[in-house]
């Protein structure tokens, strides 16, 4: 046996409650030893000398070196201890606390059984319920739509269409988003998530001066306010977006201590070295390297209180439905924690999702946010459909293996893309191949979480790293591309399902094409994805109904997806 | 390469922040690769497609079947980007979050480098100073000594020195540990904890039935404000026992639920399945399976406010330095977490030990707990000292192991110990070896973190499990060991050593012999432990002073120790 590979570790994404009786744990080992019998020993822990039961352990999830065997458990007592029981050629092993050993001592396991000592109620990841349906939309709010002609537009600094730049202006804004809810929803999208709409000087907004005020530019908090109202009344959310690391130096806190230095009361909300902040000499921490993005320091009370009353103001006022976060890795877990307490006490429904671009396990523990901006799919989609680096065997893998790094109730809430204004066009990645961008959407929405599309990804709107991922929206009907909307639509048409809202999820590769199923009850959704130069057949049993399809039905011919129902008895 | 041996866990015990720009890093390998180049490739995350250093990592601490390279980072950005770079056989490899690869993309490594995004200084977990020089002594209280003669004595079961059983009383309290301030001392103790001293019906009172009461059978309130303020005099620190996991059933919040039922304003402070609590049917949670000792729910906020409120009435009547959780592991780490907030605001050197016998690792990321009680140190001596099951090789693999299940920060707060209230007297354990017992002893005072001494021990009292482990001491003189006394006095005095507060450690096996190293600056101590038959003859170099030693000094006979000091140049 491999005893190097085995991996397990309580009280985290290998061991969590995900109901207050209900434990999900996980064991990892070498595929090499898959002959293995894994179990599960466990009992109450006031027991574990006395009584005990034993449970097989399912490999639920592979990856390229490692088998993930998991188990749930019904607790009548949630007061937790158990081994690991690995039965390889006649051979018994026990993994506990002091890892694998050919002899275990029950009577003495109050000192190196693991254990999930209680389930405390208030330390459960509870699961947004709203996200388990969700299908987001992102918006780059400058260039969506325009509605207000009325406003000061003097600012506006490219005809709508022409090729964006970092800095100009195209003119879109709050009212063009609300005049624009029923196409929004027609392709049956049921979340917005906006770029952000404070005052800032820039086109992006990502530097905000004022946080309580809407950009003149982009409307007024009447604006926000009817935005929401109008949304929610189609069954619509909003996200906004929370640039919490840093602000823009015209702030107005900002400009008091250039003036004042450490004279200046907001003087610690900055982290400066020196009497003065000098942006020439950037003597003080910054977003990137960016002078004009001072780093607010979220270590000092004055800033938080600050920052969660901003929080707090947008859900009060216009009642939003949830915060992504700006740069959210760099800033303190400690006032995560903080947010946190107080945005769900205030709206326990309200989702917040970080944007972190790597393993979030630190903050998606139960204690800070409830999800992320998921660029590892992003990525793993980048390197199966645009580069092929991978095979449709390595995709499973990687996707299995991304899965692994939360618990259960997180891989729920997920915000799955394939792009956004911090990437290039999934579309242009993928040379424009219709069929790659439908079957990558395709897993996207068979994928555990919630997809978001970034807006005119249905019309197949092109473009490369910034400024060009943020064209304008081509509003000209005669220019879209019916058929991608057309299965858009399908796609989310699904997410109605409880099969994706609930279900087990299953990863693997068949005859070179990448497989997806979805179980839950009694029913089950599969998705075939056969980027291979070969057509497939996918031979359907009886019971079996075709539910959506690309390049064809039954037929998987190259980049196509099919993805199929069923349900037993 | 053994690619399934290879861990690391950004933002965790492998990765963690000890100063504002300090960073320690560890990278785990299977012992077979030893031979390979280890190095660690990093910048700032913002630069890391550009310039990057690159610098070899040391093997630090080794275990049964891994070797755990370390570095440390003094950076001046401190958002850090990084990949490990192995090379073996002339071969090149990288380790990042996409596992072992044979090629990395450094341009592209924001998708999946390692990283620490950045260190914000109120996520850094903060050594309590005092607890990197502290020495513990334990005192079960109603076993200690007896100080008031005047208090109603008719709770007092047994006479000093019988044999104890569970429910007997034998009159100890508050004033007789005061009286005892200066024999404590003598020891070159300078922290004791005390077991709880609250009103209670029993004689441990771990069934507490008022919280802001001192037990009349131990005292009043003044005597606890007087045992702190003369133990502060004379430079030693309190630390109460707070037992907030459950309460006696004699609490008046808990007859109120007896009474009313859901009709009581504290129904929701327990965990009740029904109208009322039933107490024969033990229809509610429990500690263990004791009726009597009613779950306190913590998820509750009137149960969290009525605990914190206890927490900081001591700190501030009696100015305690510190609290010891019981059975801490069972109460939810949202409550811990605003427990250290409000403990910390109130005084910051205020230490918090949870009592958790497993890796306690998700209590110890710095937003609950200090410390906990080292039950794996204590196993691990009782396996190697006591049942002789380890050999040194196999006691330094443990003890390494042990190490590598937290940050050093908490690893120099670690509360040390072989024996407790709660376990046979190691004594006992190690067949009343006193040479045993005095090896034991020096380990624990050279290694990382604060040994706790439990009361008695230094007169080598005997006893089996509780009750036997809570006998009276011995205050007669005459029947005092003094040869273990006065090691026992020159070890604590090797606390004062900053090289013991500060030192790195590394423990191995020599010639069959247990070793431990304490570095320094330009200083190092170390420890030698021969369990075996075998006579052992340590050379001296001249730079090298024996500081402590028993049985005998340079020649190490069965169960002798030796410690040695040594400075460079």
């Amino acid at each position: 046996m491999n005893q190097y590979a085995i991996l397990h570790i309580p009280d985290s994404r290998y061991c969590f409650a995900c109901g207050e009786k209900e434990l999900v744990l996980r064991l990892r080992m070498a595929k090499e030893d898959e002959q293995a019998e894994v179990s599960l020993i466990y009992a109450c822990k006031y027991d574990f000398s006395l009584k005990r039961r034993q449970e097989k352990m399912k490999i639920c999830y592979s990856d390229r070196l490692f088998h993930y065997y998991e188990i749930r458990l019904q607790l009548e007592d949630v007061r937790l201890a158990y081994v690991f029981q690995i039965e390889e050629k006649g051979k018994i092993y026990f993994y506990s606390e002091d890892g694998v050993t050919e002899t275990y001592h029950f009577e003495e396991g109050f000192y190196n059984f693991f254990q999930m000592p209680y389930i405390n109620t208030n330390d459960i990841m509870e699961v947004v319920e709203w996200m388990r349906s969700a299908v987001f939309y992102q918006i780059f709010v400058d260039r969506f739509c325009q509605g207000d002609f009325e406003k000061d537009t003097g600012y506006i600094t490219m005809q709508w269409g022409e090729t964006p730049t970092p800095k100009n202006f195209a003119g879109g804004d709050i009212k063009g988003i609300t005049e624009k809810l029923d196409y929004i929803k027609s392709l049956g999208v049921n979340a917005i998530y906006l770029t952000p709409v404070f005052e800032s000087l820039s086109n992006h907004k990502y530097d905000i001066s004022n946080y309580k005020k809407i950009d003149p530019q982009f409307g007024t908090i009447e604006d926000i306010k009817e935005l929401v109202l109008k949304a929610h009344k189609k069954g619509m959310r909003i996200v906004l977006d929370a640039v919490f690391n840093h602000c823009s130096m015209e702030m107005a806190e900002f400009q008091d201590v250039l003036e004042k230095g450490k004279q200046s009361p907001y003087y610690n909300w900055f982290i400066i070295d020196g009497e003065f902040p000098d942006t020439e000499k950037m003597n003080y921490e910054c977003f990137a390297a960016c002078n004009y993005m001072p780093k607010l320091n979220t270590a000092d009370k004055g800033v938080q209180d600050f920052l969660i009353d901003i929080a707090l103001f947008w859900i009060r006022e216009a009642d939003i439905d949830g915060w992504r976060l700006d740069v959210s890795d760099e800033v303190s877990h400690e006032f995560w924690r903080r947010f946190r307490r107080e945005v769900k006490a205030e709206k326990r429904d309200c989702v917040i999702i970080g944007e972190n671009w790597h393993d979030a396990y630190p903050y998606l523990m139960g204690d800070q946010y409830d999800s992320i901006m998921n660029y590892a799919f992003t990525k793993a989609c980048l390197d199966y459909f645009a580069r092929e680096k991978f095979s449709a065997k390595e995709m499973a893998e990687k996707l299995s293996s991304n899965l692994m790094r939360n618990m259960e109730q997180v891989n729920f809430m997920m915000m799955n893309l394939l792009d956004s204004h911090d990437t290039h066009r999934f579309f242009s990645e993928v040379s424009k191949n219709k069929d790659k961008l439908l079957s990558a959407l395709a897993l996207e929405f068979i994928f555990p979480g919630a997809p978001c599309i970034y807006y005119g990804t249905e019309i197949c709107t092109e473009g490369g790293y910034d400024p060009d991922s943020r064209r304008c929206f081509d509003w000209e009907e005669a220019n879209w591309d019916m058929e991608v909307m057309g299965i858009v639509k399908e796609l989310t048409a699904l997410r109605d399902n409880p099969v994706l809202q609930y279900g087990s999820v299953h990863i693997f590769d068949e005859d070179e094409m990448l497989c997806v199923e979805r179980i839950w009850q009694k029913r089950k959704i599969s998705l075939w994805i056969n980027l291979s130069q070969k057509e497939r057949h996918i031979r359907l049993a009886e019971s079996q109904m075709v539910t959506c399809s690309h390049m064809y039905e039954k037929n998987l011919q190259n980049n196509g997806f099919l993805i199929v129902e069923e349900q037993e008895g």
